[in-house]
């Protein structure tokens, strides 16, 4: 029987459980993978702490990213085979399709080839990243070579995938991470400029590296108090995509540099893209073309065995990654 | 000499002083105008207790929105000319080009001719609240007959003007007022539906109203606490355009309605129309053809002489009015 991480009750780390559960045949509509890698993702995080925007139904599986081969497919499949080698879209329930085990059911439409040349690992560290800084940036922001973009967590699997959105595109990129420790880091894989945020005065360095006029993108998945600092660094006309909730303080709302700049706040998250065909459609086409240019390249900070999950959650949690962190199964 | 509404000081409605001043020549692409009507707005009670976006330089005039028959053009000055009956469209510094008084000098290209049809008090109650409705609901909301758009301060100058742009397209308006007293006001006027928010749950009777889906468009010059609901009550995908601080509290972002429903929230000022020429022609072309069919119409409230302009401005801060507050010179 595979293993399979479940939890019984919301919490720390240690809640996650692995289990032999018996092998699940795909229903309609649905296809089964052999799981060979584990992307993780923040969301999980916050899923299992019972914080996410979905609740989970206990005992819950977890888990958006996968990446293995087809070893079952139901009915009313079309388009997916056994023996296909793909990776999991992350537009579907995290509880009810977790992927986190040996073995994963998910929807058919929520599996992707990915290219020959990357890894499994690098294959569950994609879609989730790449789509979410794509859809923000390029799908609604029109990111063009002309701006500015400030890029909060940017050490963050998606951060990072930002920046080389960012740069793919031929814009500037300004990363904002907390200590100074990851600041050449985030030099070396593209950012234009790094402010580290504890030491230095984010609103001052941003309007010094734009001539005053601020950024007129911003990508966070913070808010909190941090949101008014974004308000202040932003160019007039702006827009904020805020994509997570990652602050524990409540967000207040920046009127007046809203109403002084005529700034837009935009909540998103990937869902808006993943549940729209065509939005989808172009988001695959823009990655597949990035990974094969070579231009989005994913970054894994460090893999996990499946029997150290608990690990692998803690280290997320201790903001010390700079990249993807993968579980290899 | 003319008299000029000035204040020394920031603070209630009794600072404002009626002087004596001398008539001012008009100056570089200026022109003046011999004031028949001054429309009220709630920007200039903000303006005088200096809770406005631009701050006074004391002793400072006020005032957005005149009409009179222009008596002086300074020099380099083109379309406007000696006679002209006009009326003053907000695009300049309230403080700098207050027009509060029997004689005003403002920038020519802030100056519009108003339909012959329209009486002075008419034509100061046009430019402020319908390209302010216009700008957020035409311009950027791209407002269409299937929308729903919910308007709070529905009883205010550009509440009502919002009301009449959204039937104009044909689109439903949704108006929100603080007590049950104006309800059938709202409805002669044209609301299709409206909430006492001090008496009805907004939350759910906006759902009641459009099937559970909410509003597809918001028009809130409050924010504060009212933002939650504003947000619990718009629809996936919505927008909300926030147009003016009139609660004295802070005002909470609301995250996970953003995030969840992926809304947007604008920051809007009437600025972002009349400081671009294109956007500018358009609104004008708006009004101008609203005001012809007669699907706009300035609901004018209560006037009041210039002597009484403290008077005036305490009524506006009474929110009893029903409309535009005009005072007549």
């Amino acid at each position: 029987m595979p293993k399979i991480v479940r939890f019984y009750q919301t919490g720390a780390a240690e809640v996650l459980k692995i289990e032999e559960l018996p092998l699940v045949e795909p229903g309609e509509g649905e296809v089964r993978l052999k799981v060979a890698a584990i992307g993780l993702n923040r969301a999980e995080v916050m899923f299992r702490q019972g914080q996410y925007l979905e609740p989970p139904v206990l005992p819950s599986r977890l888990g958006y990213e996968a990446a293995g081969v087809v070893d079952a497919v139901g009915p009313g499949v079309s388009g997916v085979k056994i023996g296909d080698r793909v990776s999991t879209i992350p537009s579907f329930s995290v509880g009810a399709y977790g992927v986190y085990g040996e073995s994963a059911v998910v929807p058919a439409y929520a599996v992707a080839s990915y290219p020959e040349k990357l890894t499994p690992s690098q294959g569950a560290s994609i879609w989730m990243q790449y789509l979410t800084a794509y859809g923000a940036l390029v799908e609604f922001g029109q990111l063009k070579a002309s701006d500015t973009v400030l890029i909060t967590a940017a050490s963050s699997s998606v951060g990072l995938a930002a920046i080389q959105v960012v740069k793919s595109i031929g814009a500037t990129a300004i990363a904002v991470t907390r200590g100074a420790g990851k600041k050449s880091f985030l030099k070396e894989v593209g950012a234009d400029h790094v402010i580290a945020s504890d030491e230095e005065d984010l609103v001052k360095v941003v309007m010094d590296l734009t001539g005053g006029k601020g950024a007129n993108l911003v990508f966070d998945p913070v808010g909190g108090p941090l949101l008014e600092k974004l308000a202040a660094a932003a160019a007039p006309g702006a827009t904020i995509f805020e994509y997570g909730a990652l602050a524990p303080e409540p967000t207040p709302f920046p009127l007046f540099a809203a109403l002084g700049k005529g700034l837009t706040f935009r909540g998103y998250t990937l869902f808006e893209i993943v549940r729209v065909p065509e939005k989808l459609a172009r988001g695959k086409q823009f990655v597949y073309s990035g990974l094969e240019s070579g231009l989005l390249k994913p970054i894994i900070d460090r893999t996990f065995p499946l029997a150290s999950i608990v690990e692998a959650h803690k280290y997320m949690e201790s903001n010390q990654q700079k990249g993807k962190i993968v579980v290899t199964v």
